[in-house]
């Protein structure tokens, strides 16, 4: 058992480390002067490096051998056996990459990014071009480092979903194509929805204030987090006490904060609602990024979206907004937020159109590293994609190949985790919609409470202890399925679109 | 060389560290939520403790060694003389003392700044009394790592001014203190000056916008910087391109924030004006507490406080507030903001008043250490000395002996370092004085770049690459001297008060 203690103690502080990791990132993108940038930059190497070294020191090693045998006495699913094993996981992945690998990515990327700034700024993929070309055999080193694998993808995906192989990813999303494409083309030849309310111009602080409103009720615990301004929005957790969550408001895009704040939020309830056993633990976070996703997009799509939550918030919306909404009915209110156009940026997709964004992109990832596909046809590939997927066709590279930060940050394996998300969020609701039947007019009461139990209880809790496909499968009873969702988007737009 | 560039690339990696503990500490009183306090005392200690092992490391001691007979070729004033020196000294010093030390000195003090909360809050000084036994005896316990010494107290002070002996302070305040006290009782004699208008009702914004506007104007670079509300207000360095600060505003005492917000600024000036040299290295700091507050205590008092800062800024401050002080002249609210009266509470003190505040505190506190009084007793030390030295007598320990949170933190030694800035301040501006002779009426027309060039030239740019006493002699072709503090005092005084 001290072998155990001293693992937990290391843990322990390795997620201290990872708290200040944490808060340099935070006040970067939120408070960090601009003059700041440099000693940031250093800092924010530093211990990141410290972190590495942390995390694949001889010491764990020798504990995580020495611990086998205790470990195989355990109960597999008791907490302890399991930090060990996410310990272990960690471990194991990280020793197997060479530090001059490490090195020379981190090198990469730094150049990569403003490469890439540049060359979104310009539309210029040409500029980008040889610094992705870097990339992509940089991410083929890595995963011949994990080599025997079933396919080069799968231990890119490995980082973000543990345990899931491509081959899997792959059969989900051929199953969802083919549906989400024809219902497009389905809604696309109906009249097009009124959502020109959605641009007129929200004063600010009031839209702020209505979505502190929103999650207020929604459970989120101000003692235990905060909400400030990001260009990018995103979550940041400091410890199972201190989650935080940040929002961009725009005057003229009123939805942009309105369903960013909801969103980043289901993030934060998630980290927030981890059992605390299982702080200062590397258990103390999310199970995958998609099972993350499965939560933000809940609260965001799922709630936020559907006409029950409207039923409770229009009217103190409208009161809010006299002059911009005062007119517009609720049923024209929910088509206008609910409105299907296929466009050509991701982050602005609807429900209808979001997971074909990240499609192309994994099967573009995929095409790059198995070499199929060279990066200097990148642009065109992309293109003609968004054709046959959305039936649009981007006029320029800007809003094209070159939109999303990912790439230039070496990320490959991070988009499909968005889509699953979707997937899982309406597998989840399933359940939840016949353990509770009465949510639909809970919700239409502004209630929350119910729901946010009943995700503590089946999800939150667990945090990382167990792998995503593992925790969907004590949930659901299957593994990731993308049926409930395909059937959510096709009642769901029925409706809107009598289809 | 290999082993400076070590020792520099390692010095980079400690300052890297600090950067993160000075975010972690700056949030904590910025905008961590409460829930995540918890988390943050975590990730404080093993960061703290992790700089502690890093800068007492094997691996460094090692280096200074291998270094001594580089070191000794070196012209002893190179920066890289100087380096290898500071880090000598830290190390030195941190290696001295145990780690059973440190890890009591850290209990000890948790549970002391508890009792010390409660204490003053409940104006029960026996609640205090046994942690401020302990922290005492571990306080002496500290000396005795550095014996031999001269004075118990001078491992204490040393952690604060390097090089500086107790005797040394003692009897600069020997000299000052017969004369202050001797001015007050001649103020004290005159009629009560008017400042009723200093506590009328102040908007909070327009006080905000005031004193972006003043230290805007003495060159503080937001582009490197930024202001925060805080409790306590303090400056904080994340590295030569950050520095940051943070003021409390109060409605009905506008001179909180209007002071307080110079006084910060003039901490900041300081840091940003480090060389970029000694970027990433323990030299890109003040060179001592009372440097600093020299340097604080000048923009806020000889600057602040003077007649020519407020022939220019008054006019634009009567226009911001005309309620308050349209009514008010000039002669008026100079003599308001300058106006003498013995008070309890050191952080609102007068410059007349203030550095008495300090020299009780000094010699209670080598009282302690020294054994010739005891803990119980303090309380009775202390008011009899605020009788003998201001002339009144606190009517309870919340607003006497626990006024400060310092002891409550095992802070000893720290309390001269405020006195010896004010003097020190004096010191520099008597020079600056006879470098810019127009700098009256540079002041009178808003104009502060000669002055903040000459800090640069003279304090600023050199860091800590000198020691404090050093840099005064370099200065003012003296070491730390009373007189021209003492000298301000009486001229600025006996003209206000015609004395």
């Amino acid at each position: 058992m001290d072998n155990l203690n001293r693992l937990k103690s290391l843990a322990g502080e390795i997620m201290d480390i990872q708290s200040a990791v944490a808060l340099l990132g935070w006040d970067q993108q939120t408070y960090m002067p601009p003059g700041g940038a440099e000693d940031r930059g250093d800092a924010l190497s530093t211990l990141s490096n410290l972190l590495h070294l942390k995390i694949t020191s001889i010491e764990v090693g020798q504990l995580l051998e020495d611990l086998r045998p205790v470990q195989a006495g355990m109960d597999p699913d008791s907490d302890d056996a399991r930090l060990i094993k996410v310990i272990r996981r960690e471990f194991e992945k990280r020793v197997k990459v060479s530090s001059e690998w490490v090195i020379e990515f981190a090198k990469v990327t730094t150049m990569a990014h403003s490469a890439w700034e540049e060359g979104k700024k310009k539309s210029d993929f040409s500029i980008f071009q040889p610094h992705l070309e870097k990339i992509v055999s940089l991410r083929r080193d890595y995963s011949s480092f994990f080599a025997p694998f079933d396919h080069v993808y799968d231990p890119q995906l490995d980082d973000f979903e543990p345990g899931m192989k491509t081959a899997e990813v792959q059969a989900i999303f051929n199953e969802v194509r083919p549906v989400q494409v024809s219902l497009i083309k389905r809604i696309t030849a109906q009249t097009v929805v009124d959502d020109s309310f959605l641009r007129a111009s929200y004063d600010e602080k009031d839209q702020w204030d209505f979505g502190v409103e929103v999650i207020t009720r929604f459970g989120y615990d101000w003692n235990h987090g905060r909400q400030d301004k990001a260009v990018h929005p995103f979550t940041q957790t400091f410890g199972i006490g201190d989650v935080r969550i940040t929002t961009r408001v725009e005057p003229s895009r009123v939805a942009t904060a309105l369903f960013g704040t909801m969103h980043e939020a289901g993030h934060a309830l998630y980290e927030l609602g981890v059992d605390r056993s299982l702080r200062r633990t590397p258990m103390a976070s999310g199970a995958s990024m998609a099972l993350h996703e499965s939560q933000s997009r809940m609260w965001e799509n799922l709630v936020g979206r559907s006409l029950p939550f409207w039923k409770f918030f229009y009217p103190r919306f409208q009161e809010m907004f006299p002059d911009q909404v005062g007119k517009v009915s609720l049923a024209t209110f929910y088509r206008g937020i609910n409105k299907v156009q296929p466009s050509f940026i991701r982050v602005e997709a609807d429900e209808a159109t979001y997971n074909l964004h990240i499609m192309l992109r994994l099967e573009l990832e995929i095409a790059l590293l198995e070499g199929s596909l060279a990066v200097k046809d990148l642009p065109q590939a992309w293109n003609q994609r968004m054709r046959d997927y959305l039936g649009v066709i981007p006029p320029n590279d800007s809003v094209g190949v070159l939109q999303d930060v990912h790439w230039s940050g070496g990320s490959f394996g991070y988009f499909p985790t968005y889509a699953l998300g979707n997937l899982v969020s309406a597998q989840l609701w399933e359940v939840i919609q016949k353990d509770l039947p009465d949510l639909d007019n809970q919700i239409a009461r502004g209630e929350f409470s119910d729901l946010l139990a009943w995700l503590r209880q089946h999800v939150h809790r667990f945090g990382a202890k167990f792998e995503p496909q593992e925790l969907v499968q004590m949930i659901t009873g299957s593994n990731i399925n993308p049926q409930p969702y395909l059937t959510y988007l096709q009642d769901k737009y029925s409706e809107i679109y009598h289809l």
